[in-house]
C-alpha cells in the first residue's frame, strides 16, 4: 500500500480550534453532563451511558453534522457509525471500493466520566473533516471517522465491545447478548428485565444492516487522538504521545464462596466468612501489582479492583458469597500472565487457610499487547514533529514536544491493530486522571492533538498509491 | 407485681407438637419458601422479607388463627400484631386493663434465611394459645402473643425496628422513613423509587391506629422462644438455653473516599484507591477481633462485614467511594467500645497511609447489653427443669439438660427488657448455624422449647396477685 516512494508533504493545514471545543462542549451540555465539580461552565463530568438516550442524540447529531460535509455515514450490526468523505479516487480498476483512511473513537463515557475521553477522538475527527472540506482538500483516497459503540464497557460489561465484534475478536451474538449491569439496570429502571445490547440499539434506531466485519468495512489505516489518562507527558513537559502500542490487559471475575451464618453468634474459627477472604484477596492483589512493580520499575504492572458484591447483603450476616473484578496490566504478556498467575496461586493460599472457603476465577477479557503499524506511528510522528518539534518547559529550556510511548489503556484502535495499520495520538491529561468527572485536557492541549491527529491521515494519505 | 408468695405450680399441660410443627412447615411453604437444599419437603430456607406480600399473608393467617382462638388482635402504627387472650382478672378496681404476660418473637426472615428464627417463636406462642383454649385454662391474667415487625433487618435495615419503635428507643418517623436496601428494591421491582416502611405498611394494610409505644400496650413480661443460633447447646449435648442477657452490638457504615482513575494508565503510587483501603480496613477489622478473642477466650468479641459496595463500579475505573457495614459485639460493654476504637484507630491509620483518603463513620445502632429479669429467668429456669432436668449424653453420661447463656444476637426481648421483665429460651441449633438456609431445629428440640416456653408464661402468669 505505502510501496511508492514517498512523495513530499506541505504544511497541514490548521483546523478552527475554538469550533472543535465548541463542539466538544455543547454536545457535552446537551447530552449527559452530569457531576458539576467547578464554576464554569464546562466544569462538569459525564454519564454519557452507551446506547442510552444521551447516547442516541449525539449519534444522531454526529451523522448530521457528517453528512453536512458530504460524508455517507454507515451503520452496522453493532452501531458503529462509519462516515466516509470521498477522495480523488473512490474505487480501484475492478470497480472495488477504495478503503478510506480512518479517524475514530468513541462518544460513550464511564458513569463518572469526563468530557475528553473518546468524545475528543472523535470530535477532533469531526473537525479535521470540516477542515479538509472548508478548505476543499481533495484527498488521494477516501477519509472516514468511525464512532465505535459501547468502547467504555460502564453500561453493557464488554469493553471495547463493538470494535472487537468489527474485528473478529468477539461474536456478533455475544455483544448482542450483553446485558446491562445491575447499576446501570438500576438508572434505567430496567431493574425487574435488564436491557441488552441489542434491545436498546433497537430501541434507539441504531441497529443496522451492513454485517459488523472488518471484511465489510475495510480501512486503509485508522488514528486515533486520545487523552493519555496517565501522568507522563504532563510531567515530562511534552505535548503529544507518539503512540508504539498499548498494553495487554486480563479481566477475571472472582467469586469466592463460604457459608452465611449469623453475626452474632458465629465464633470467629468456625466462620466461612466469603468476604473477608475476597479482601484479603483484593489486598494480595494490590501487593502482586506492588511487587512487580518494585522489580521492574520501567515495566509496571498494575492490578486493579472495580467491582465488588457480597450476599446476602445484610449487616448481621456473614456473607456466603463475594464476587470482585480484577484488572491485571502488564506491557509485556509473560510478565502479564505471571501476575495472573501470582494473583491465583496467593488466592488459593486464601481460601485454603478456611476449610469450606472456594475460589473460582472466570476470564472476562484477555487482550494481548496491541504493537501499532510503523507506517502509522511514522505519520505520527512526522505530524508531531511538525506540530511540536520542540517546546519550553516551566525552567526555560528547549526538548522535544513529543516522545514515543505506550499505552496503558485498551483503546478500540488495539483491535483495529489485529487487521490495519493503527496508531494512535496522545494529548496531555490533567494529573494524569481520566474516568472521572475532573478528568482534563486543556484546549491547547486538545487542539493541537486534533492538529496532529489531521496532520498524521493527510500524511498518509499523500502516500497512497491509489 | 410478683411480690404476692409464690404459689404452688403444677405440671405444665401438653402442647400439641405435631400441630405446631404443622403450622411452621405449612405457612413456611405457602408464604417464603426458597433455596432448597434437600429432598424433604421442609428442606428449604426462607425469604420472607418484611412487609413483602408473603409476609401479609402469613400476617393475615396468624390474625385469623389468633381470633379463632378468642384473641383480640390490635395492629399499632408499626404493623405490630399484639393477639390478647383474656384471663380470670383483665381489669384492675380501678377500671384499667391488665397488662398481659407476652410470648413473642417475629415471622420476617433474611432473604436468605431459614425456617426457625423467629418463625419458632411466634409459632410456638401460638401452639401455647391453642393448648391454652383446648384445654380450658383459665389463665391469672390475659396472655398475649406479638409478632413484631422487621426483626431481621434485612429489607430495612433497621434491625428490632418495630420493638425499638414500642420501647421508645427509634423514633417512629425513622422507622416509617426508612428505604429499603438496593438489593430488596430490585427484587421487588422497586429501584426506581425504594419503598419505605411507610408505603408497604399501607400497601399490605398493616399500618395500624394504635400508637406504637409501650405505654399503649404494656406487658407484664414477655417471653421469647429462640433458636440459640450458636454452637453451645449442641456442643455440650443440652436441650434448653435459660437465657440471662444478650450482648451488645454496634452497627457502623464506614464510609471510604479517594478519587476514581483509570486502572490501566494509573500508576500504583498516584492512586487514592478507596476499595483497596477498604479491603485493608475489613481484615483489620477482623484482626481487631481476632486478638480480643484471644486475650479473653470466655469474652469473646466479633466484627462482621456484610455489605459492600463499591463506586462507580465498573473493571477499568478505581473506585472513588467504597461503603461497607461493621457489626462489632460484646458481651461487656467496655470491650465493646474497645473494639470499636481499635478499629476506628487502625481505619485510620490505613486511611492516613494515602494522601486523600478519608474515612467516615455513621452509626446505625447501638445496642448495650441487655440483662433480663430474674423473675421471668427464673420462670424460664423452673420450666426447663421441669422438661429437662436431666438429659443422657452420646457417651451415656446424666447431665443437667439446661444451662443458663447469654445471647449472641440482639433481640426484639432486648428492647421489651428496657421497660419489663423479659427472658428468652433458647432451642439447640444444628451447627450453630442460623441466616442461612439450612438453619435447622429439630422437631424433638422445637417442641421442647415450645413445652419451656408454655411452663415459664403459666408460671409468671401463677405468681401475679391480680
Amino acid at each position: 500500500m505505502l510501496s511508492s516512494p514517498s512523495r513530499s508533504y506541505g504544511t497541514t493545514p490548521r483546523i478552527n480550534g475554538q469550533r472543535m471545543m465548541d463542539s466538544i462542549h455543547t454536545t457535552c451540555e446537551k447530552w449527559g453532563q452530569a457531576h458539576r465539580y467547578g464554576q464554569h461552565h464546562t466544569e462538569t463530568g459525564m454519564a454519557r451511558l452507551a446506547l442510552d438516550d444521551n447516547d442516541a442524540h449525539v449519534r444522531r447529531w454526529f451523522a448530521e453534522q457528517a453528512e453536512a460535509l458530504g460524508c455517507t455515514v454507515t451503520v452496522d450490526q453493532v452501531g458503529n457509525q462509519f462516515a466516509i468523505r470521498p477522495g480523488s479516487v473512490n474505487t480501484d480498476a475492478s470497480g472495488k471500493k477504495v478503503a478510506p483512511t480512518f479517524m475514530g473513537s468513541h462518544l460513550d463515557t464511564q458513569a463518572t466520566g469526563g468530557r475528553y475521553d473518546g468524545i475528543l477522538g472523535v470530535l477532533a475527527g469531526l473537525e479535521a473533516l470540516r477542515t479538509i472540506d472548508e478548505q476543499r482538500i481533495e484527498t488521494e483516497g477516501p477519509i472516514g471517522l468511525v464512532n465505535w459503540t459501547n468502547e467504555e464497557g460502564a453500561r453493557f460489561p464488554l469493553i471495547t465491545m463493538a470494535s472487537g465484534v468489527w474485528a473478529g475478536v468477539t461474536p456478533l451474538e455475544t455483544a448482542w447478548n450483553t446485558t446491562e449491569t445491575p447499576a446501570a439496570a438500576a438508572i434505567y429502571g430496567n431493574s425487574e428485565k435488564p436491557a441488552t445490547v441489542k434491545d436498546e440499539l433497537q430501541r434507539i434506531g441504531f441497529l443496522g444492516d451492513t454485517p459488523a466485519t472488518h471484511t465489510a468495512m475495510p480501512m486503509a489505516a485508522h488514528f486515533e487522538l486520545h487523552i493519555e489518562q496517565g501522568p507522563i507527558l504532563e510531567t515530562e513537559q511534552r505535548k503529544i504521545g507518539v503512540v508504539e502500542g498499548a498494553q495487554g490487559y486480563a479481566w477475571y471475575e472472582v467469586t469466592v464462596r463460604g457459608r452465611d451464618a449469623h453475626a452474632g453468634t458465629t465464633p470467629l474459627h468456625t466462620r466461612k466468612d466469603a468476604l473477608l477472604a475476597a479482601a484479603q484477596m483484593i489486598v494480595a492483589g494490590n501487593d502482586v501489582a506492588l511487587s512487580e512493580s518494585a522489580s521492574t520499575p520501567d515495566q509496571k504492572g498494575v492490578v486493579t479492583t472495580g467491582v465488588i458484591s457480597a450476599l446476602p447483603g445484610t449487616p448481621n450476616t456473614i456473607p456466603h458469597t463475594a464476587q470482585f473484578t480484577l484488572d491485571i496490566r502488564h506491557p509485556r504478556p509473560a510478565r502479564l500472565a505471571a501476575m495472573v498467575d501470582a494473583c491465583r496461586s496467593q488466592f488459593a493460599a486464601i481460601a485454603a487457610k478456611t476449610t469450606g472457603i472456594e475460589v473460582d476465577w472466570k476470564c472476562l477479557s484477555d487482550n494481548a499487547p496491541a504493537i501499532f503499524h510503523p507506517d502509522c506511528v511514522a505519520a505520527v510522528q512526522a505530524a508531531a514533529e511538525e506540530e511540536v518539534e520542540t517546546v519550553t518547559t516551566r525552567e526555560g529550556a528547549t526538548q522535544q514536544g513529543w516522545r514515543r510511548m505506550w499505552s496503558g489503556a485498551g483503546h478500540d484502535s488495539c483491535n483495529v491493530s489485529k487487521h490495519y495499520p493503527a496508531s494512535m495520538i496522545f494529548a496531555v491529561t490533567r494529573d494524569g486522571l481520566s474516568h472521572t468527572p475532573v478528568e482534563y485536557c486543556s484546549p491547547e492541549n486538545c487542539i493541537v492533538g486534533a492538529q496532529v491527529l489531521l496532520g498524521a491521515v493527510l500524511r498518509f494519505d499523500a502516500k497512497r498509491d491509489l
